[in-house]
């Protein structure tokens, strides 16, 4: 049975078929540890490492490909950068939009280490005024965390902004491109991004268990791993050396295998490119949607720039039953619920409710999204008796 | 080029031919976001999952699948475990021949948050005694970590004894098992281990990049990891739900799908027919070694209780060029160095020269290892001049 997929913002799908063909050589064909050893099947796995940071540096725009370390999902790579950076008595600004993987590990730190937390006030839309983050800045803030795009309303932050912003005053920040890398540009060298935290599994298109963080030469983190590393293993202490310093234990060699074909499938393609067709998807499903009765859509306005993310409610229906008759009775799978975004849904006024979410990928396709169009108008058909 | 791969404490190789498969399976047929939804693809995710932790938990006899937390690697997990557990003025107790993986999360914990750290004394071989763990124990000890074998030694650890102590002394027992899931019996029930980390790349035959933690029903751990679960999004604070808690973030699907093919072919083998094979064939190593002039074997004696590793040095000669010959003249993979293993090989008395390591997994054959002492000796020979 056919799927149509719109649930690309949890995790991409399909992928280009080259990502498990890489696995799968990987784990029959050069299965070593890397790092571990300087045998040629542990010299292989290595050198897949460093060309899927070769390769995620060009697409990033980092100058230094070991400036980027690995991690098992942008989670953890968030959790470095915010755990590792800010101190006791330290103050962080981020916007109000952030997933609970930027708003957990502040309100720890609130709890554990007393860092005061602020967040940037928003529109019902999810946009922030930079006034409002200056207005917030004082002379303890060290940190500003900012998602490039959130991944309930599609709206996009205006980071370089921001980074400027962050230049002016000697503060470090913090990005989460959880919904961005891959599919919009991202320019870290010109930007001037501190750190950027990006998952693998979704606009680079690679599988799960990878991503990884971005961090500029002069930040030093304390690491959220301690162990071996394969390098200086007689010293008491974490090597200094990056990647080594972020990355202790053996890494998910077959996955970054994977990533790699994922992002030089997005090089080939260009970030561009991609972008492009999934905003005239996006575009469309608005479109389509919007012209259902009782149908309300999250986030920036039709014709605004937006990710490959559709938000809506459909009069008072549970989003979780609209999920439940898509997948069941259309083969059409959405997310329903929170999307672990709570601040988002208190932008938009959703915070009881919640909303049906579908998310556009590079492979879905007009005919898909007007499938999609077609089964909620018929479903609100139901709901309007 | 055929190569007799004897790396298996660093990484598994081969590995059963259905891992593979079972990864690019996830990827192409079901690769949504497991707990992120719950149309058809993403349930299928979900399942695949709590398959794996139930296979698991046969395997090492442990009654609820959701006391195991998946994580990167086993360096995860201890980390999880050693930094989740241990306070402020807390005494931990850990064995002298503990991996970086251990030791520096340790020593770290010592420096940043004042737990004092007692290593106990082992003889040469790396065997502890329980009265020299005893006469460590203060009012103020919380915690012994414990290799349940050493990587660079072999040595085999008694665990079962160290838990009875801990018992005793309503002391935590960690247990890090990087060497022996998979290939030495271990019964969480009935041993009462408090809580044990597992790699699911070497002894479990999955991927890189999976591995876990067991923890016990009545422990709380502080997560290392704060953000999305799928659950209870709208808590501010971490779900204390298991194993959501500590499982921030997606999970690696297609190497967990792996490590399910992994675990289930050792659970049709036996974990006991398995050791009795490496066992087999590592006496016929060492005896094989023994036999050549000038190399000397680290750990325990022929005939002796030891998992697949059998490191040796030969004459004065350096490891790493040892290391370099067996794979460019003979194919052969071995690993050289320090193996992350400072403590052992203080113990061993090796600290200063290093050690070759040649480890034996399930799919070694009789054949390798015949070639292994034979290109060895050849080597000797060599140095012998």
């Amino acid at each position: 049975m056919r799927i149509r997929y719109f649930d690309n913002a949890a995790s991409s799908w399909p992928k280009p078929a080259q990502v498990a063909e890489a696995m799968k050589q990987c784990v029959d064909e050069y299965g070593a540890n890397p790092g571990r050893g300087s045998h040629s099947m542990a010299v292989k796995a290595s050198r897949i490492l460093f060309e899927t940071r070769k390769n995620i540096s060009k697409l990033l725009h980092v100058k230094n490909p070991n400036d980027i370390s690995f991690a098992l999902n942008t989670t953890g790579a968030l959790n470095l950068a915010i755990q590792g950076f800010l101190r006791e008595g330290d103050h962080v600004i981020c916007s109000n939009v952030e997933h609970n993987s930027v708003r957990r590990p502040l309100e720890y730190l609130r709890r554990s280490r007393g860092v005061s937390v602020s967040y940037t006030p928003s529109d019902s839309q999810g946009n922030i005024r930079i006034d409002d983050i200056t207005s917030l800045i004082t002379a303890k803030t060290k940190m500003i965390v900012c998602s490039h795009s959130s991944n309930l309303l599609g709206t996009v932050l205006p980071i370089e902004e921001i980074a400027e912003l962050c230049h002016r005053h000697g503060i470090k920040l913090l990005v989460d491109a959880a919904q961005t890398a891959g599919t919009l540009p991202l320019d870290i060298a010109a930007s001037g991004i501190h750190m950027l935290a990006f998952p693998g599994h979704k606009g680079l298109l690679g599988p799960q268990g990878t991503g990884g963080l971005y961090i500029a030469p002069d930040i030093d983190l304390e690491p959220l791993l301690y162990g071996g590393t394969g390098s200086q293993s007689e010293e008491i202490e974490q090597p200094t050396v990056r990647p080594d310093r972020y990355e202790a234990g053996t890494q998910n060699t077959a996955g970054i295998a994977g990533l790699n074909e994922g992002v030089k499938f997005v090089l080939q393609e260009t970030v561009e490119k991609i972008h492009h067709k999934e905003w005239g998807l996006t575009q469309r499903l608005m479109e389509g949607l919007l012209g259902i009765d009782g149908v309300a859509i999250l986030g920036p306005d039709l014709g605004q720039n937006r990710t490959g993310i559709v938000s809506f409610n459909l009069a008072q229906a549970d989003s979780s039953e609209i999920s439940f008759i898509l997948d069941q009775s259309y083969q059409i799978a959405v997310r329903a619920g929170y999307h672990c975004s709570p601040l988002a849904h208190e932008c938009a006024g959703t915070l009881g409710v919640g909303a049906v979410r579908a998310s556009i990928g590079y492979f879905t396709t007009e005919s898909e999204v007007d499938e999609l169009i077609a089964a909620v108008k018929e479903i609100s058909q139901h709901y309007a008796h």
